[in-house]
């Protein structure tokens, strides 16, 4: 046994009771994106939560171990993604990377925006010309020292 | 003459003037995001957001007219991008890509967030712990349909 | 389980049942482009059509839920396909992609042909020195905008 | 000297003089798609269109015999193109690629559609919800015969 | 069940009797080298050719039925072959491939040998300073055309 | 200066004079395709053939030292080839790789066909449907042995 | 004129003058390690620092301009390094990589040592078996957090 | 059976019985870091250390076996590390690896630092400003010859 | 069942009973060197090699007809190695590649050093500096010629 | 200027004086193998050495020091060698790698060969057959320890 079974397991048992993320966010208690994220096998619950997942999707004692142990990160069987929803945000980056880059060191200087100490919020955001999809990412700045 | 020489003329004019993109972008008219994007060769220029980049940075006609002239996108030279501060935004997209991709679908269905009719903002978000960068992006939510 | 095994299922018992795409997708009531599409793991079926696939292919409960999940989509094992006739198309895209791009590009400015609001149509072309495949592609016209 | 240095000189002229690939097109007297894929270097002139081009480009007589030798195809500068509209056709080819493969060989057998004795016909397709690129793509069926 | 599954049992018939591919091939009824890609799994059987192959190999009905299926082609594991025999073939291109190109399009202009209308044959070459193989390729020219 | 000036200047020279692979195999006097192969960068030219290269090509007497030296051998810019034309060969390999080897295997034991001690012959050969592209290629067989 | 132009510069200053890192660092007033990065092109220099660059090797205000830009980042020409000494790093992650990470997390739980608010010091450690290098590499432990 | 398995068993029986690698380390006698390698596969233990695991982790003879067979040395899934934290250390490499190989070499010349003959020691360095990971390694100096 | 079941077979049987290489190949009749490229699923067997094999490793009779079957050759997983001893050679290859190019011309003219009429013997070489490793690598050489 | 001009112009002053590396070795007092992979960039020069080739190739003093500049190493343009001669080299590497691993740990223990503290001879073997090229290799074993 490792995290992907346990992984496999809860989109297994989510599928099957057709449960949804933002539930099993409140279930847990924390946001939808952390916890999709827990769920997927990138983030490492508390002995808490493990034991709210487990509730939830009727897991055993070791996988609710597995749950606690930092998993292997990396979501993509790809380096380049294939599904397009994934491949978008892949774009993004390839077509505005040094937008972005220029921009926060102009802002900022020479550093970056953290990925760890880190949060994202996705919203619906109604339009009348098409309803959008708005992300809101939040980053603490880093920066390069000399020493 | 291709794209990429104007461009490489327009970061050098950018350094050697100490030009902000900031200033840049309210001369040309639009957010910074969208010039520094189109600086950088990712973006189209209108005839008039072509004459203003010319006087700003004292370009040729023919090179204004490339400006105006569709480019070959993607602003990185490999796959995965080397630089660190591009390379935390494709960790976000590693790490977090199928956690994006299960919320954006539970809220809207099969379909994707349009990397097209897209905008982005980034900026500064003032915090006692270390201040944040904050991005926001917007895409139109475009939906997967049988036919 | 998850959605390949539906769709290892699928195949199986079409192989064994000697079916017709075309056949299937009057039964699920589509186009036989979009039919072949999800019953090999692409696309997202309703519940109706799940049921239908479900009738045809004997499915249980479990896997008519899973054909109701967005997939991860992407239908390839490499990025350069091997197989003859997928590589035909993945060299059209090689030798005439700069020529598609110019040609869209003249007729509606900088933007992209939509691969999501898209539809897609294959028909014997008779010919008497040989028949064709014909191919009719339709994909929204998205335009990049400034911001 | 090579193709390349042709093709650049080409692109050069169009930009500068503002051209269109269709009025290309009527004087070289084939298909704007055609036209356009021998002007970026990946068709092979007859001597007549070479002259016509010469004439439209200012060509010299070594440019001009450039353009009837048979150039090295591919016009994509990685495997996987990084510009959005090219990518989409890539992507239509992972989604869609054995979806494709099996409605072929369902209508035809065991065979490719060639993409040498193949055309392709690129059309603005009106629609009050947005108008649409229409791409009509035919190539000859071959089929694999046993010996 | 797919068609990797009908291919592993073949070979393992083959080995586990000793059989040879000539006879293989000549109980199949075709040459040694399309009956040798097909038990590979590279082609297509006819239903007689299938019941041949079945009485050879002791195949199940399903089993047979897959053999009529047009198979994913492409029968390497990686890009650059690493067994040194293939290898040996992949050097050719490598180093050949564009001296090929030459004198093809300099016999017959800008197109192609067809590798679908394709024969290959393999033979013994006698040579008193060392046999020889002496493989004979056959392949229709199919020639670009303007459009 | 290295060889692939010289190549360069050869094939430069090809296109100017409208010359022949044929005429110039003639002229230095071995088969059109190792001469091709030679100018092309492939192979290593005798004091004689280097002067009648010199002589056709009007080379400097350091280019046809150039000629004399082993050069670092592969004709191709990428792994996977782009152009169609050898694009079909890479193909050949791919598909028929395995049964290339079985073939050989069978009638020589475990070994490989030499791509050093090795002859290649292109031929058209006329047919009623459509004329073909015929390749005769010999190789020495290579047998491993044990020690 | 980029970065790569002020490296490129310094690198051929220092060869011509035989000057040593460690008097470089100590003319710019900060440790050999950050001083190297810099001048290889992978540090932003402050106008200080860049004026005392420019005195040792001679640069003009542009190209002391260019040295306090940030760079784009990443030093090394391929993904896996071909130079020995710097392959043995890459080795020491790979062998190592996962040791790393599960000591890491026992001690600190999930998150990572900062690449950024991070030092390097490399010293030479006397040793009668054969001096040893000695790196001390000190890096922030970020946490992740949830949200 | 081979390494990985074993492997797989003591990781399993680690997050079972929540064990930590210090204390296994003590028990096995060897620093932390030498045993998590080991037990990770990266490392060969001698009959006395895999009779101490085997006691720890219960394993049957045949896997003690195992751990004293030297393994084949790898620990990550790609050549580019996804995982956040192990990703930070291959930036190192990216980013400084040029600085290393420039320092190593003007303090011990043309060598490299050895990752054979090699030590490594994490630490938790205590900081007002948030705690540190403080690693040192320490390789032999090796020295390329002439001969 | 396939060749890699019987090297993966033989492999175990070697750790479980503490067998060496030296004595494995005694037993079989050749050099160590070839002995272990064949039980690594490298070489083929004759049948008498086969049956001593058999013997040895308590194989049956469809995995001693496994041996005698030219097999699929390449041994690593990945196409530059991770494991340090292997890609020590590897690293041969990358920095003496062109060494080896010009020393064998040199004293031979264009041609290769064969890899298939090719031995090799390891041997451990005393040294009072440290024991050394030593490998005489003898291959034919086999020319390049005209035709 | 970097090493890859001395050497380039290294090797064309060889090419023009029709020079060997056996004299141009002997001029420099060391090995052909090792003078070789220097002139080819491989090696570092001291400066009695540096004179010596100054004076053979007729350098300048800033091209004399960059010989005594430890280079960036690796000789090839890919990861995998096109040229024949190398691939040999790496086919050897790839067929044989598993079982030099075995070899060399069997007789040492775990450890590697070096290829740093290591030496190369090459030479003609006279053999009725055909010559062949003999290659004696020979590194330091170094050996993992434990801490």
């Amino acid at each position: 046994m490792d995290r992907s079974v346990v992984t496999q397991k809860i989109i297994e048992a989510k599928v099957r009771n057709g449960m949804k993320w933002s539930d099993i966010a409140k279930a847990i208690g924390e946001s939808k994106e952390w916890v999709t994220a827990g769920c997927l096998g990138q983030m490492t619950f508390t002995k808490v939560q493990a034991e709210a997942a487990g509730k939830l999707f009727d897991l055993t004692d070791e996988e609710m171990a597995w749950l606690q142990i930092v998993p292997y990160k990396g979501s993509l069987p790809t380096a380049v993604p294939t599904d397009p929803l994934i491949y978008r945000w892949y774009e993004i980056v390839s077509v505005y990377g040094t937008t972005i880059k220029e921009l926060i060191h102009e802002e900022f200087g020479d550093g970056i925006m953290s990925a760890i100490d880190f949060s994202m919020d996705i919203q619906r955001e109604p339009d009348p010309k098409g309803d959008r999809v708005q992300v809101v990412l939040s980053g603490k700045y880093l920066s390069y020292k000399t020493y």
